[in-house]
């Protein structure tokens, strides 16, 4: 009989081979709790759940209720659950004390003892529940007196199981070294985006502005043209970029064509950008006859929209860049919603932006040349990522001619 | 007799040992024109300045001013100078055509045959020419019908010679990679930065969230209380990383105490955020009791402003933070002109931002463990910048230190 | 009732908080094999072991051998076990067909119906079976028509278990990335050495010339004479730059002092070289009075051993290393099979091959500024291992402060 | 009237825009000499070459012979050349005290009056004469009582200009980051190679494990039939693991088809090893039928060379491994000076290996993910040294497509 609080939990899934039930136990003992295996009903072949039976213990009713919060996230739900808790928001912008944070992964919330979904999956939100629905409301958003779900009863996570066969891609689920062979993998993205466009999926693209300098972009207008671009995040730079590149020959300064810097180039770019000031915008140059080539004109000419999301470090900007950081990550987030996959290239702040934005079913690639950027890519808890330590250039360049040839 | 238009321009300087001529005779023949040697009188020892005469020649007028304008930053002046060329601005925030950009040099404007100083040196500005007075300008901040400095002629830069007497510290002009010994680096910043303060100029920290995950927040405080941080540049992460560890002696997440991750403490960034939303600010937590130590705390204590500048992957984010970029920038700039010294720590981006806002006078000091990141940030053209390649928590622990015993 | 051929293994542990049990699985169904689960006694508590009794399944006998042999690495036994199998090596320097390849785990073989233990745990070598006795040889060194152990029958492997309690240090089993709080991490370093010395086994330090050019090498010395250093391995550089350090004040022509290249100093290391080249050697160099101080001479003075291994990058080299690398390989695994601790520090090439072989019980810990090079050092299936990526001269002074408080 | 010794030294060439003149001045500042500038013709047009006089002044006769040994390596000739003193090595593999240290440019020492040649250009070799010729001698070779050079008086070293029309490519002396445009990189060392080939020179393939591990053997061998490789260097790892992946597959146990780790696979690499000991080596298991495709089996059907030098980390290793570094630098040694190009691919040990017995004239191209590899490799002082940070799987095959494509 154990002393202190307790609750028993369910979880149900294939709980020894997907690691779940390991981390729950570590959890547990982590957070200085303790378990006992009330039952454990292994599955008999590779093919069958098992349904295991816990009793969490903890020191007092609140620290139960830690425990329960954490494992509550990888599945464990209470055999005898009570509906969510809410908490009206003290002010615009301010949360509850003691406020549900939300993780990327399915989510319902039970009210009335009814279990309803959460719509919206994204990290770090808080949940409101209005009119008998849920939704998820970033931070900044909430407004004073909104009903807010605070503590960890009365919600359900459905974590996502490691895949047993292989989903959309081989490499699934595991970083792809300097040291692999990329021929393969390569392959495998182009049918993954395949089947993400046939599902009628958004495929989003992180675009940094090593794709313009390696010369890369002509490929990615390649993609654009294909059809497998449904939207383009990217910043200041990766446009003025481009757009150098069209006006100037350079990207940087660096000439595209000899690879070698043009003596005095590096004012290329502020040329660049007071060109597209004068003329009020990207779309604005296009239309004027004075952009007629590269990455954004081929947005434009395709109609794909483009999210320009400001930085500190910007010159300028161009006109199409939204500078307030807040409404950027609004103008990115309603995209992320309904995306199927997602392409991260080279861009370490625009890929965790979009990342912390993104559902955890969103099958997400990472390329960059630095293994540290696609470790701390990939590393970010989602079975659906993948990272590929590779050159941007020719990645890009052989992804478009493996599209090109289906 | 040379062929084609030309102009006689006058070198004065260490010539040959700072590199200088070098540099300017491999710019004419990269931008295709040609040079003659007129005369080259050589400083006899190396005390010595040497004064050399070039006939530099183009194809055209226009060739031969892109010359100019590109050795001029080089301190290459006409002999014959004429003043400079205005233009209006045609629109708010956009430039004339054929704008003068600005280096981070001290540069001279020439007005009715005089030369006048340009006030506010920092790189890719423009020059506004108003009541007989020049001064720099950001793109965004022109006004229309402003006068701009148009072309090259009238513009007299003074470039940064490599100092033949070791100046600042002894590491001067070069990069320290992981494998040099480190305790003196750590001496001769000490003594830079106490020289710095005794000549009443600004000392700029520019500061990434990885100086609280390493646990250095501790000692860059000390270094606040001994009066070497004048003002701080940030992002939302340091100060969001910096007040979670004083509310939950956590980083990230990560218990500064056992250094291990406490389970479910990713939440913890969260509720920090929204504890200072729900006090009005970092300043008023402080003077309400819920904020009691950290850097930020001690920021506050001492009266140090700080300047934290909004980033498209913030979660809050802090009342604090400037979410436009534009404003953030201009907040930070009026710092950099009066500032003798900038030690950026563990952040690409918060140091390309400053770095592209100081005049090349300024010391600067990066600190990265990566060696990518130095290079990139110290490679900025100026010869006072120095990288250091280590870890930058062992290296302000011993900063401080050495800053201490002093 | 399985199709194909079976047998049952009987796995015993903390099978599912270990992952062991998952890891078994997966390799299972990897392979291409099937499992059922015929029984699994789960733990009630978190004290207590699990025991589960697993049918494997292949398409024919071979097939299940082979299954059997990997998952018989983790630690899973046939039920019913029978005698090794062996065979004789077809000529010197060559295993049979089929030859069992070690890990660095503890194993047993089972001759005669008796379970033997295997002498020299190391990873990949072959087992020799003489008089009744098991050991381990390397490929290069057996000899025609020696029994060696062929097949996956009659072997069992003591996996290393996570630690349920923290044994050496905090840290056990996970990378110390840049971004971590240090001083705990090197105060758990002193502790776990003090421990191993206390408990009478050998520490080694696997030492890159970083050590050197970082001026951490005093700081190393103090560690040897303050008895922490029961061996170093390193290669010729560390000693050359050492001894350069000593004779000429400057590492790889860098002075020590001034941090800065000495002008002509890229030879004094060829002629620290042909100074002990002219001696005989460093043990000989110290005896004339030649070489008065510098890590190799408090080694030597201190009669602690060092092992400096060939390759062919050397300069020279000193007539200390050995230039054959089978020979230093064989000078080098004498010392891993007794001892308890292994610290690499700022050399891949010579921390691998002493990776190769060391026992997995071995507690490891690899510094590096690179975290790509840790990664792979601490990725090397140990759970004995851990990486820390920092500055190896800051870490170094630290951690002999840390040992010389105690 | 200089104080102190001093001797004149003349200097011809492109001095300034070659930057040796400020190198010259830098070094003798450095060294705490002095100079004074007798005379200076200046190169009137960017065609013509500069001769400078400069008088250089020591404290005293020895200090004066370090500074003018220092600028002698490059290019200062003494206007009144005495002959090269010698002393006899005191022993077997000792050089005399004061030994003069080759640099790997083209020397020349004087004799009896005469400049004569010295053969074997190599970094940090001594230099014999013997009958009226030199040549250069390693360290460890040079036996007791041979004449040896000392000192620096008699000596003359051609440096390497910049060169000032590019000639075997156009990214000549500057280092590519994985931000440059690469398709026109891989099209000019294409075309580099047509020409060293069609001189009838040497093409050397330095060569790591991460070319078979990215699946780019089969490029390379693509190279070799075309004529490309005219001797392969590496260690042991690159044959093994492509000696695996023809018999097994595998490269270092993942799957070249499916681009995963294949389960049990990491033994692989240890049954090649012992399948090729047991056939006496590479070249016997080709002829024996064994070994039927891959890299080596290329290079032995097309006759072309190798050498595999041993490394302390070496499994098995292979027969055709010498496991001795010093036999290993010698058989390499022979072909390093009658190439004409080298190509590094992804090993820095070989690399450097390779580097520092190459003449300064000889192109080289470095090809490695990590910038750091790239940056000390090419680093080495040749302006005839590029690198080039990218995939190198992808880079060889873009270069073999080029090759064949001509």
């Amino acid at each position: 009989m154990p002393h202190g609080h307790y609750e028993d939990v369910r979880i149900t899934g294939h709980l020894i081979d997907s690691g779940i039930m390991s981390r729950i136990m570590d959890d547990v003992v982590a957070l200085d709790g303790e378990f006992e295996t009330v039952s454990f009903e292994v599955g008999r072949t590779n093919e069958d759940v098992s349904v295991a039976l816990l009793r969490i213990i903890g020191h007092d009713e609140a620290h139960l209720d830690r425990i329960l919060g954490v494992i509550g996230q990888l599945g464990a739900e209470p055999v005898d659950p009570s509906d969510a808790r809410t908490a009206p928001a003290p002010a615009d912008g301010v949360f509850p004390d003691g406020f549900y944070a939300t993780s990327n992964l399915e989510t319902a919330v039970r009210v009335g003892g009814r279990w309803i979904p959460v719509s919206g999956s994204e990290m770090d939100l808080g949940i409101v529940i209005e009119d008998g629905a849920a939704h998820t409301v970033p931070m900044a958003d909430v407004r004073a007196s909104e009903h807010i779900v605070v503590g960890h009863a009365g919600l359900r996570v459905r974590p996502l199981e490691r895949p047993r066969d292989k989903q959309d891609f081989e490499f699934m689920n595991s970083e792809v070294s300097s040291e692999k062979p990329k021929a393969l993998v390569i392959r495998d993205v182009a049918h993954m985006l395949k089947r993400v466009r046939e599902r009628g999926q958004r495929i989003i693209f992180v675009v940094g502005p090593a794709v313009v300098h390696t010369g890369a972009a002509a490929h990615l207008a390649r993609l654009v043209r294909a059809g497998y671009v449904s939207v383009l995040f990217g910043g200041n730079a990766v446009a003025v970029h481009d757009i150098e590149s069209a006006l100037y020959g350079t990207s940087l300064g660096v000439s595209m064509e000899a690879g070698m810097p043009a003596v005095g180039g590096h004012e290329h770019h502020l040329r660049a950008i007071n060109t597209i000031r004068g003329c009020g915008g990207i779309r604005q140059a296009v239309k004027q006859g004075v952009l007629t080539e590269g990455l954004m004109h081929t947005l434009v000419s395709m109609d794909i929209p483009y999210v320009l999301a400001g930085s500190i470090r910007d010159d300028g900007p161009l006109p199409d860049v939204i500078t307030d950081v807040l409404e950027a990550q609004s103008a990115m987030r309603e995209y992320c919603q309904t995306s199927g996959a997602c392409i991260m290239l080279s861009t370490m702040l625009h890929s965790i932006a979009t990342g912390n934005m993104l559902p955890a079913s969103v099958t997400t690639v990472c390329v960059d040349i630095n293994p540290a950027v696609v470790t701390k890519l990939a590393d970010r808890g989602s079975f659906q990522t993948i990272g590929i330590v590779t050159d941007v250039g020719l990645f890009l360049e052989m992804l478009a001619d493996e599209v090109e040839r289906r």
